[in-house]
């Protein structure tokens, strides 16, 4: 008889190809997960262990707090299985907490909202020690620009012009209900958080605010953007080393 | 005429042999950084440019603020060089900062503190973002003894116990005016000031604390490994990976 657990899980997504399991090429943090739970439960080949995650993310981005559920054939505790995974996982994915939960939950289908961070680097120095971890821009932009930018893109909209898929059929339309932007010494931190984004949404999305912070686009553009319904209406991606998923809503 | 530079260096040491040159080893920050200024300065290879730190750090210790100086027969104007060698050295070493000093100043001779930091971890997870920058234990220390014993530690002693080159024929003296251990979450951060230290002697005081830390010796034990004066009267030597030169006071 499986069990469902709920899992909460941290990975430095450098070396990854992102969350994603793909065929043949298991540097995925999914993949990583797979293997060692397969190992766990010796589970046959023909009923492997599936993680199913809140959402993916790309190759290179980070996760402080991903969740996902998976459903075992183990009769080991919750701590047992952590310690087990923290020990067989490589050094940059870490299982922070590991629960049963009921055998109705599914980490994508009942996520309710997601929180990332973009953080964007400025200064004379270099960033040494967070250097895997921020965007490193040339140029010092006005915060004050983008927020108002910001503003424009807070809400419910068609975001098709920031959307990283041009194949995409489905709807469009998402509800970022805050898109913040702190600043501490040389970082400048965007949050943002909604109940679903895109592919390469967030990384859209900064990519425009950078083009408001620069005075390349005025931040009352974001809405003739928003009207394009077109991905070159927008600015850049900005590169993937800068986001973290920060948490999954329940 | 050559001009004498103070600079401010960062540097996270995880690929380096550590600070100081060696013959035919460029791997080393100071070769890195005579690497870059001899370029600049297109110095001739019979009068090549020195930096003079204001120590040395052991191969894959990390430093937010190691100071230098060194004389440089160059025109450029102190953020020009910054800007030149923020360029040109790799991403793991930051230039903070580069004022013309004193043609006296000497980083290593007028160095009048100095402040290291080490910083342990102890979780059920793992400290996926910063496992560059600590040492996680696999047993939960008692920080309260910690601190006991580094009560008997701190101040002027023989510390011969606590240097790892056992052929030092100079003083061993030294003048530890603090040991301040904080505690925020899954971290222990030990701080160290003091006019000098000995080679290794951050890393083996915390390898000593910490076994106090573990019950394996008694904080009072620490008088009797001073006046051992016996590096194997002490604890283990800590990994490097955890120490940080945080500032050099002048």
């Amino acid at each position: 008889m499986k069990r469902n657990f709920k899992m909460v899980v941290s990975y430095d997504g450098t070396r990854y190809y992102g969350w994603e399991h793909q065929t043949e090429l298991d540097m995925t943090i999914q993949g990583k997960l797979e293997a060692v739970l397969t190992k766990m439960t010796d589970a046959s080949p023909e009923d492997p262990v599936k993680v199913i995650g809140a959402g993916r993310t790309d190759a290179g981005v980070h996760a402080r707090a991903m969740t996902c559920n998976v459903l075992l054939d183990t009769q080991m505790s919750e701590d047992a299985i952590r310690q087990y995974m923290n020990r067989y996982l490589p050094d940059d994915i870490s299982v922070n907490e590991v629960k049963q939960a009921a055998d109705r939950f599914h980490a994508r289908y009942n996520a309710l909202g997601k929180t990332y961070r973009y953080t964007l680097w400025y200064g004379l120095s270099k960033p040494v020690f967070d250097r895997r971890y921020v965007y490193v821009l040339n140029e010092k932009p006005d915060v004050e620009k983008m927020r108002e930018a910001a503003a424009y893109l807070t809400g419910e909209h068609d975001f098709k012009s920031f959307c990283g898929n041009s194949h995409m059929k489905k709807s469009t339309v998402r509800d970022v209900d805050t898109i913040r932007i702190e600043t501490s010494g040389s970082y400048i931190r965007i949050y943002f958080h909604g109940s679903g984004f895109l592919q390469n949404m967030v990384r859209i999305l900064t990519g425009t605010l950078l083009e408001a912070g620069y005075g390349r686009k005025k931040p009352e553009d974001m809405l003739s953007i928003l009207e394009a319904r077109d991905r070159r209406a927008a600015g850049p991606t900005a590169p993937p080393q800068g986001l973290c998923l920060m948490k999954v809503d329940y």
